[in-house]
């Protein structure tokens, strides 16, 4: 018996993928988590029936999530990743040495509990780095509360329906920038260009009331819809595009680069219309 | 009742569209052909059980397997297509005014014909143009006895599998090599970096024993496997990312510009790693 699992991506396409075993299924008290094996992307994490990451293609997602803005910083050294409780975005931010501190704000226990037992290689700096703070909470609630503490903040959510949905309103970028100091920089997952225009149009339109500089960059996921991504950078003082590409460190990386670093901010010409 | 169509891009990954009619099937001497109208991607064109190309992601295909080869050749003017019956191909490159004459050659007249009948948006220019030729010709033969002849040449073939085999062999790149004039370029659609990694290095290897300047290029499409597609460049002198932005033509395109042109030759790591 041949076992596929299938994710409407919108309700007219989809994704589907062969599974070689369900490792472990429930209900959280924000969504329903699943962790697969796929034949073709190894281990994967579904949460209310959406690919968040596989242990294939994890390193695109991640990387560009993080290492965009760290490197446009010139010394990042407290970073809040909220979201983001797999570790990935944790994971690639530990690699710059400048981090004093990188803290996690997962308002689902589970998510990083499963996340720790199934995807090690993706969670790895979840445990014992003294460099790391785990902190089960709302991530809406702990940016308002905080101010002037951050260097960066990376918004590593789920789509904006279910408990992410709040995670994609003005408001919340304004706590953003609040929590941020004064040359910070955030970057915020923002959905498929080819699927989700109108929000990107919306993110990018209240980012730019907020921060001085805002940007749209892309990146290929194979398992997000359409394929290709977007990200949203709001930055207090610093231009991604004015980075001297010498000064980039070599990271271990297997997407991100200096080159890519500039260039994924060239944008097909229907993306960059949709932002006018 | 919900019709759905499933390809399987993979053994194990595939991707699925609600259909709202199916508007033509046949098997034709060369190939199984579906046209077939989705809600997502409107009308689609399947060949052998592969989404070939779509109303709604079309132009990201189309416009890079063109622009990049006609704007890297300083006056275009004799241009071949091998493959590309829906004509999306054609219809970019009879954009360049520089273009005296396109000549389409195609092995199977059925996707030529229901192309016309089906797709008129991508079809446009193989009826009634002038400077179009369509030939209906097996695209190695056609090649294998033209010398000289072309300024650039795309291959715009099917998978390399069942009648386009060929188009993925070093023999067929030196004939390619001779069809062109002293300064002509040619591209291919080298199918996906995450899931064709070793077809894409044997291509590149390939072109590179037989063309001075070799380089893979990369661009989005939602609709083809992983959603990212690859492109590559054979050039007799012409160096594709040494050309002047200014110089590079509006062509009323929806993806490639004069910054994309540059930008998508800056390869994220794994793919340029596996060129190496």
């Amino acid at each position: 018996m041949e076992l596929w699992y299938t994710e409407k991506q919108t309700p007219h396409v989809g994704i589907t993928c062969k599974i070689s075993r369900t490792l472990h299924t429930e209900q959280t008290p924000y969504q329903h988590l699943a962790m697969i094996d796929t034949e073709q992307f190894g281990r994967m994490l579904v949460l209310d029936g959406m690919v968040m990451t596989t242990v294939q293609d994890e390193f695109v997602y991640h990387e560009m999530i993080s290492h965009v803005a760290l490197n446009t910083h010139p010394n990042p050294e407290q970073v809040l990743v909220i979201g983001g409780g797999d570790g990935g975005a944790i994971r690639e931010v530990v690699k710059h040495a400048s981090v004093k501190k990188a803290t996690l704000v997962e308002i689902d226990a589970r998510v990083i509990e499963t996340s720790k037992e199934y995807l090690p290689e993706i969670s790895s700096a979840l445990s014992g780095n003294p460099r790391v703070e785990v902190v089960v909470d709302d991530g809406i609630a702990h940016v308002k509360k905080t101010r002037g503490v951050y260097d960066v903040i990376l918004v590593d959510s789920t789509e904006p329906i279910g408990p992410a949905e709040g995670l994609f309103a003005l408001d919340f970028y304004r706590d953003i920038f609040a929590a941020l100091k004064d040359d910070g920089i955030m970057v915020a997952q923002t959905e498929s260009p080819f699927f989700n225009a109108d929000l990107i149009r919306r993110v990018y339109k209240d980012m730019r009331r907020v921060f001085p500089i805002t940007k749209l960059y892309l990146a290929a996921v194979p398992t997000y819809p359409s394929g290709l991504w977007s990200f949203t950078m709001g930055s207090k003082r610093w231009d991604p595009e004015q980075v001297e590409e010498e000064k980039i460190p070599a990271l271990g990386t297997k997407y991100y680069s200096a080159d890519i670093h500039k260039a994924v901010f060239k944008l097909p010409r229907f993306v960059r219309d949709l932002l006018e």
